[in-house]
């Protein structure tokens, strides 16, 4: 089907609009690189027809710019942002003046990798070969919301390298995204020299090994470049890669071919001359007179709302369902889904969906099950582009793949301000025999380095349930590590569920399950029941102790923490490397507040070998008697 | 050329007593998953004939197992451990029997994924797709070390969709390895069905397009296994592809092509009804019995040892010398190569070498030079695996590449006792322009989270010049981080170059480079010149302070700190996340030792802007102005 209302047919008049277009965007590259003195104005120019005609061809609506129909173009090599925000503004999203004055400037939007704060920028990048993989994300966005937008991805060669990119091109292919193509800015130039000598790539053998159809254009003819982006958005049997030949620094003699100019600015008489052969005016001194006034363009919030999803009925876990925190997951998933059946929702999984419970999602819900195979770097960025269209997105992996090999994809969706919902399960020594390749042990210092992202670790299948509900209608990113075993339930003091009927989770809350004077446990996720069992042999002893659950380890509870320093004796308890998780959150609180408390830390201070979790745990003095020798040795210190 | 001595013709005998190795392997590998209820017997009895080929084929001897000029095999989908142990076993490297009543069981060395202190394994692995880019360090360790070794993979074809083997695939081309072959076990079958279905990749095809030789092979066939292996070993084209068809659970009736039998051992009655299909004596209880036995097969040192590497002649570095640190990085570089020729030495690259200042190395030692373009995750690894090979290996990349992208990668580094050694450069906000997913704010604390890494951050080139001779003749993976900018010499109090002549990189140690008793400024990196202004600033005002250098913020200098702590105000400073750097180590340090100072920290708190560096630190409180205000503040504060 053709998509309707678009592309229309490119007569003379446009063809020569859109030239003009592109001759004034290059003359703006060149000033804005030049006036910064950094900036990437070589690929800018090789991709300068590719921004134009893309710019124009899409549905877009440059005064609305967050308008829910939109097509989706996603730049993969961000580095190219001169070229962007020059096709962007001549395409009516904001003055071009504004741009090519503010260019790299603190606190301009208009920063050296493009940036989704700038209206039409829809993901920011910079890191190279993740773009695909956001497009994949925003094309399964259009089929989940039924808004049925195109997806465009502009790419560079050099990028093409990059794996994440062949994890993409399959998954995009599985999944059937017609309504997605990629534009590829073929110039043949990366920083080290031609891309033949620094790493050869069959870019389109290998687009169309994996089942695209590829285009191939001289990617400066306007006319030609236009006729390849309609028959791809009319191409209704597979996504269609452009392979677009083009000139690092086309448009000015001494720039054209040259890999020096991939990340320089030109000197002025260089300026000049090239802005002679563009037939432009120099316009260097009236920007950067107009750079020391304040700018003007208001940056998007770059912030993806809260959903609103309704949390349904909570399960309760009662003293005799042993179960895992994982199966907690897996199955108020299913409800959150059956609860709100308005609200598309995604699952993704990379080949584990019986492990980490999204098995039972998958059988009910199976259109809104993205199975993106052994390709995590692959799906994080896909989850997190989805995200952002209004879909629900969860997905769920072992710690290990979901946290620590996609790292830098997961910063990615922060800075994104995505929304993704990632469950962690099997993490800390927790995986047992699985051994030291799969012990997550740094979820909570990785995300801690993420400025945004939130991070929860429930104590119990019943804390599980309720937190699970909560991150759903969160705003922003939220992970949820758990580990694998079957866990007890925490009883209060009265021996009822703590996180039964009646408790509400709340991020930032640390709850107290058992009150005393002696000695502060502070404990997060699997060694919790645990804690809880060590503190209740001692009070036999005659040892009151406070035990305090710690669920969000990143944002510690003020008002818990000064109860706990007071008892001065603190001891924190966690399956997690000890310098990174819980226990260097409450070291950080006391050291910031002054406090001078006896803390000591129990958790993994070397990578453990494989085996039963519960041997490990003891061995690692994570079990109830470790636990309890730990208070003890606490309880001989003075204070 | 034909690999000397290597790959005899195989005789009816010989065969006959491969395929029983193989018979009793298949064996083993359900007596020990059935016995730790755990492990992965279905791809362990497709690989069996590969791995009985690969063991028997290598040129290896079983008693030595650290034999320098053996061949390397690297099993790249590690969860098959029981069917590599099987094969090592029958290969004379350790006692059957051991590994089957030990397998899985913690303390043993037969883990759950493979671990390189079995005798016979070369890496560990267990994340996918890795093992390609470990083959790929081993053949560039056969040409730089002129061994000439052969080099195996054996992958699964599950984790052909992971992105990095693509990458692997391309740089092996590249670099003409032709000593390299990699099998495929093509069992058709990954956790959640038919690979058809979970993610269909075109193996061959992806192989082929991308230089390639390719055989197809039934991969249980001892004649045509071999032949294939011969084939293979004799090109001297291209690496080749042995693409070996096979059937999960091969061997076993109700296992063969059956997908629950990826990741489950046998029930009690299944075992029995297994074992004589294979015409075997069941040997559970036999197993079982033994299993309370302490193991007796000794684990191989995984960590691989210091060379001996001349630091040669450090350069001094004048205060009117203004560089920046990744300059005298890039030296002394140099110096040191120019001083070990006898030491094997390899640069990787990914598309930097001018920025990250190793293209001084390439143009003088261009063979030891590896343009690895843009693919860090295999970069990564490829560095690991050649650095056990008596190979000094370097690679230097921009910090958000070398860290943040590749986070799991360095951390497999860790877990091989690698020893990589890694400049991060253009880390923290001194990117500058290239903005937020350009900065690396926090690898400190990724480093910390990796328990065998040790980081460096110097202050200035000339620490940083010595820093670099002293992390080539540190033994194990070490990095060493530094900024964009040029930097100010640090002086001493008489005016000298604080770490010029006289000076020696200690790692662990705390340099003061000002004495004094008010305060103590502890300060890591870029921002050190800036600390030294303000407290001399400070010190005309009245106010003396200690200014420590912290070049190794993820152990700290007990005997420093504990002055600093009498100090009772302590400023941090650091261009890195304010949680997780230096910050982090030192309230870590306070909270350990109950010592209840005025702690405040500077540091980044938010993904920043693009912008000039020196805009960004002074907006972040950075520069001497922020500093000296800080300083004032806690001043301020009573002690």
């Amino acid at each position: 089907m053709f998509h309707e209302g678009f592309v229309q047919p490119l007569d003379q008049k446009t063809a020569d609009e859109l030239r003009d277009r592109a001759r004034i965007g290059r003359g703006s590259v060149l000033t804005a690189t030049s006036l910064a003195a950094s900036g990437h104005p070589g690929g800018s120019l090789s991709s300068m027809e590719m921004y134009t005609l893309l710019f124009h061809c899409a549905k877009l609506r440059p005064q609305e710019p967050r308008w829910d129909a939109r097509d989706r173009i996603v730049v993969s090599h961000g580095h190219t942002s001169p070229g962007v925000y020059a096709a962007l503004s001549s395409a009516g999203f904001f003055d071009r003046e504004e741009f090519v004055a503010h260019f790299r400037q603190a606190r301009s939007p208009f920063e050296g990798h493009v940036e989704r704060s700038v209206p039409g920028v829809e993901w920011s990048t910079g890191n190279l070969g993740q773009g695909l993989s956001a497009g994949v994300g925003f094309a399964l966005g259009a089929r989940m919301t039924g808004l049925g937008w195109h997806t465009f991805v502009a790419m560079s060669d050099g990028e093409q390298h990059k794996g994440q990119v062949a994890e993409a091109r399959r998954l995009a292919v599985k999944e059937g995204l017609v309504d997605l193509t990629v534009v590829i800015d073929m110039n043949g130039i990366q920083i080290s020299g031609s891309t033949d000598d620094v790493m050869p790539v069959r870019v389109a053998e290998d687009f169309a090994a994996d089942g695209w159809h590829v285009i191939g254009v001289d990617g400066h003819d306007i006319e030609a470049l236009h006729a390849a982006i309609t028959k791809a958005v009319a191409d209704t049997s597979a996504p269609v890669a452009i392979v677009a030949h083009t000139v690092i620094g086309k448009g000015v003699s001494f720039m054209e071919g040259e890999p020096e100019f991939h990340g320089r600015g030109l000197k002025p008489e260089e300026y000049d001359r090239a802005m002679g052969e563009l037939g432009l005016e120099p316009e260097l001194e009236a920007a950067r007179a107009r750079r020391s006034h304040p700018i003007s363009t208001e940056p998007l919030d770059h912030q993806t709302p809260a959903l609103s999803v309704k949390s349904g009925e909570p399960r309760t876990y009662g003293v005799d369902d042993l179960s895992d925190n994982r199966g907690a997951w897996g199955k108020a998933l299913v409800d959150i889904a059956n609860t709100n059946p308005d609200i598309p929702m995604a699952v993704l999984d990379c080949d584990l969906a019986v492990s980490v419970k999204t098995d039972g999602f998958r059988d009910a819900h199976p259109t809104g099950f993205v199975q993106c195979g052994v390709g995590e770097h692959n799906a994080a960025t896909v989850g997190g582009a989805l995200s952002t269209c209004g879909v629900l997105t969860f997905w769920s992996d072992f710690g290990m793949f979901a946290c620590d090999e996609v790292y830098n994809q997961q910063r990615l969706n922060d800075i994104n301000g995505a929304a993704l919902k990632v469950a962690l399960t099997h993490c800390g020594i927790d995986v047992g025999e699985d051994g030291k390749t799969h012990q997550a042990l740094d979820y909570v210092g990785a995300f801690r380095e993420f400025f945004g992202w939130k991070a929860i670790v429930p104590a119990d299948p019943n804390q599980t349930d309720r937190a699970v509900r909560a991150m759903a209608m969160m705003q922003g990113n939220v992970a949820i590590a758990m580990g694998r075993s079957k866990l007890p339930v925490i009883l209060d003091s009265e021996g009822n569920p703590a996180f039964g009927e009646g408790y509400q989770f709340e991020y930032g809350k640390i709850d107290r399950v058992r009150a005393g004077n002696d000695i502060c446990v502070l404990v997060m996720g699997t060694p919790s029941g645990a804690a809880v069992e060590a503190a209740d042999r001692l009070r036999s002893a005659g040892v009151s102790a406070t035990v305090g659950i710690v669920s969000s380890p990143l944002h510690l509870d003020d008002d818990f923490m000064r109860k706990a320093a007071r008892a001065c004796r603190v001891l924190t308890v966690e399956d997690h490397n000890v310098r990174t998780g819980l226990g260097a959150s409450v070291a950080e609180w006391m050291a910031l507040k002054g406090e001078a408390v006896r803390l000591a830390r129990l958790g993994i201070t070397s990578y453990q070998p494989s085996g039963a979790a519960a041997h490990l745990a003891a061995h690692n003095e994570l079990d109830a008697d470790g636990i309890e020798r730990a208070m003890r040795k606490l309880m001989g210190q003075k204070c």
